[in-house]
């Protein structure tokens, strides 16, 4: 392990590796969403230039970097482009080609997180299966795809097989390119799953199944790794998802002590497995007494918002810190309790901006918007409040991110008189 | 006063005012210096788009920030280009044009702070004028200038009068321009006075003098003023400078209670007599148990680096919400001691991107760079600790300083062995 200030910050990429030298100490991003719009944020204080890969130059990211690519997601010259322009290049998103990386690092271009954590952490059969060897607790699964039957029967019969054993309802997962609750399908019996593994088939997606776990809270720990395996872990949090889709994040929430220390232990050891450089976020079941491995991201994660305030240094600047190989900052909380909800385009469609005063005069409101226009169900934003008592930290966050017009799920008991 | 969420936010400058319709919500600055940098990292979470005027492309702020105007500083055309690009100018520097500001003013163009502001802030003998009427206290002073003579004896003569009276020594000011502990002269006698008074007048530097106060302590207020005056103010922070130039700040220092409720209640005072609209910050002297106005600055200042992370909202974000006419954040401190040490050049004028690994691995240290090449005594950054334990707070802020190249001044007493 490299020692605190012993950094070896990534080289610029050999000249004519990728149709140009990279510049030293510049961090190339593929992607240019809200999490790419963050590090930007993160990168001013620290003098870290970015360059963003962006689909289109109004997405989140572009309206704030001026180093930006064009290129459409996954584009080879689009990706050649950006590392020519830095010396690493790391990830907003999972929507990536293997193929295509492999060849780039091939070619000398640091990627970080790299393709072996890559191939965990965008493949969930591929997760289980690492993590299962590994030792690390997850939910029984089995991987229906062609690739992962090595000559068992096919999919449909497999999933029967396992059901059998695990019991029904099972939870079926596209492999791949799922999130907030896309590609994930909780069916009753064989012939609802007959109807998903159709589909799927006709997409030409990968399934998994999986075990349904009855979840008594949902965590999640965020980690961040240097190349060399230093490792800094924030305090695990409190998810609360509706449809899949994560609504709020509370620190500590209900996090028993000791659950706390299990949880942060089980994710170090999953950054540690995953090889991971940069954030890794593990989501976590807590069951019955047990946890379990959700889900993984290797890169900064909606459940590390509130870091952004909440915490002495933000899930954003350490994963800046650790793919240039620098030392990582602390991740003490600065408060006692921090709620962040996300922000939700209303059925009005109004432009959040319209509704920015409202908000910010909650007191104690971190207003974060992405720049986003609203449409019903987008993601525009966050709020993140810190201070003294849970309940008034949470009410006062979704005051504020009412007043941007989130609708409020009933299902998390949030009391809307609260301001 | 507006109420808290009536914010009426300024409207863009009518089509033609400044060659082109401004856009909503958009805020133009004077100035692509490390104020404006640091506008740009409280702009994002916002979604507020700032457009800076730049005089060239690699200045600190015109890195971050995709939309710049290149231009000399004070250009009419630069001005024009800029106001027409926004819905709300503000400064981030004095060296201002009046008359071209009036002339923007008059064809609609919203200046925050305004000109009434700009005209106390930018000219040191109308601030003294101004607070003097109010009831505001300050050191003894007189105008040597002709244009403040109303009719009396010329400068010198009139700065021999004023010492009869005030004694020896007698501080000399430019009264615009000066920053730094540039544009300041301590003269012993009325030979000194007379060179500095001739060369003076070779440049045409306005002069004024001031009684030679024996300070205890400095202090510095900021405080954020909304258009229709809604004020909040930071808690009062004691400052250290060496040659003129500020080299620490310390949160609360060594201020006593008392004290800091007078600080700020006449830092207040002064912020709504200068009818400040965005930060203004009050540098104050201590001396023999009163509280004297030393000098103001409407804008961002140095003195209020620390409340980035040791405050709930720090003076960038305020000044964007004050300026744009939106209801105020709040300032108080995140943890109940914070440090902050501006970090300049040496003699070997190393890139301090290169000793960026070393400060960071300093516990706590909250790292800023501007972005800047390094030359012997060029502020290139800042460095901010906060935390429970005075001290210990303050060596790792110097700790860190001193790992990005910070000389460390012999006359502040930091001890050098610590980390």
């Amino acid at each position: 392990m490299a020692g605190p200030d012993e950094g070896s910050e990534p080289r610029p990429a050999p000249a004519g590796a990728a149709g140009a030298a990279g510049a030293a100490g510049v961090v190339g991003v593929v992607g240019a969403g809200q999490l790419a719009r963050m590090l930007q944020e993160a990168a001013g204080p620290l003098a870290v230039p970015l360059v963003v890969m962006a689909e289109r130059g109004d997405d989140a990211a572009a309206q704030v970097v001026p180093d930006v690519v064009l290129a459409a997601a996954g584009s080879r010259e689009g990706l050649r482009t950006l590392a020519g322009r830095c010396s690493v290049v790391t990830f907003e998103h999972e929507l990536l080609d293997l193929d295509e990386l492999r060849a780039l690092e091939a070619d000398g271009v640091t990627l970080r997180p790299g393709i072996a954590t890559l191939e965990v952490a965008i493949d969930k059969a591929a997760m289980r299966r690492r993590f299962e060897r590994a030792g690390l607790p997850g939910p029984a699964y089995r991987d229906l795809s062609a690739a992962g039957a090595d000559g068992g029967p096919p999919g449909l019969e497999r999933l029967a097989a396992f059901a059998d054993a695990s019991g029904w309802p099972v939870v079926l997962k596209a492999s791949r390119g799922g999130y907030d609750g896309r590609g994930v399908w909780v069916v009753a019996d064989i012939g609802e799953a007959a109807t998903v593994c159709a589909a799927a088939e006709r997409a030409g997606t990968a399934l998994m199944a999986e075990e349904h776990v009855v979840v008594d809270r949902e965590l999640a720990v965020l980690v961040a790794r240097r190349p060399g395996g230093q490792l800094v872990a924030w305090p695990p949090v409190e998810t609360a998802q509706v449809g899949g889709v994560c609504r709020e994040v509370l620190v500590p929430g209900s996090l028993e002590p000791a659950e706390r220390e299990a949880a942060v232990e089980l994710a170090a050891a999953a950054a540690t497995e995953a090889a991971a450089a940069g954030v890794l976020a593990v989501e976590l079941f807590s069951s019955g007494g047990r946890l379990l491995v959700n889900e993984i991201a290797a890169r900064p994660h909606n459940s590390g918002h509130w870091t952004i305030e909440g915490s002495v240094t933000s899930q954003f600047e350490n994963h800046l810190r650790a793919v240039l190989d620098l030392p990582l900052g602390a991740t003490e909380p600065t408060a006692p309790h921090v709620a962040s909800v996300n922000v939700f385009g209303d059925d009005l469609g109004g432009d959040p901006l319209g509704r920015r005063a409202a908000a910010l005069a909650v007191e104690g409101a971190h207003v974060h918007l992405y720049g986003k226009t609203s449409r019903p169900g987008r993601k525009l934003g966050h709020v993140t409040v810190c201070g003294e008592e849970a309940g008034a930290v949470r009410a006062r966050a979704w005051a504020a991110a009412r007043a941007l017009g989130t609708p409020v799920p009933d299902e998390l008991g949030v009391a809307t008189g609260v301001a």
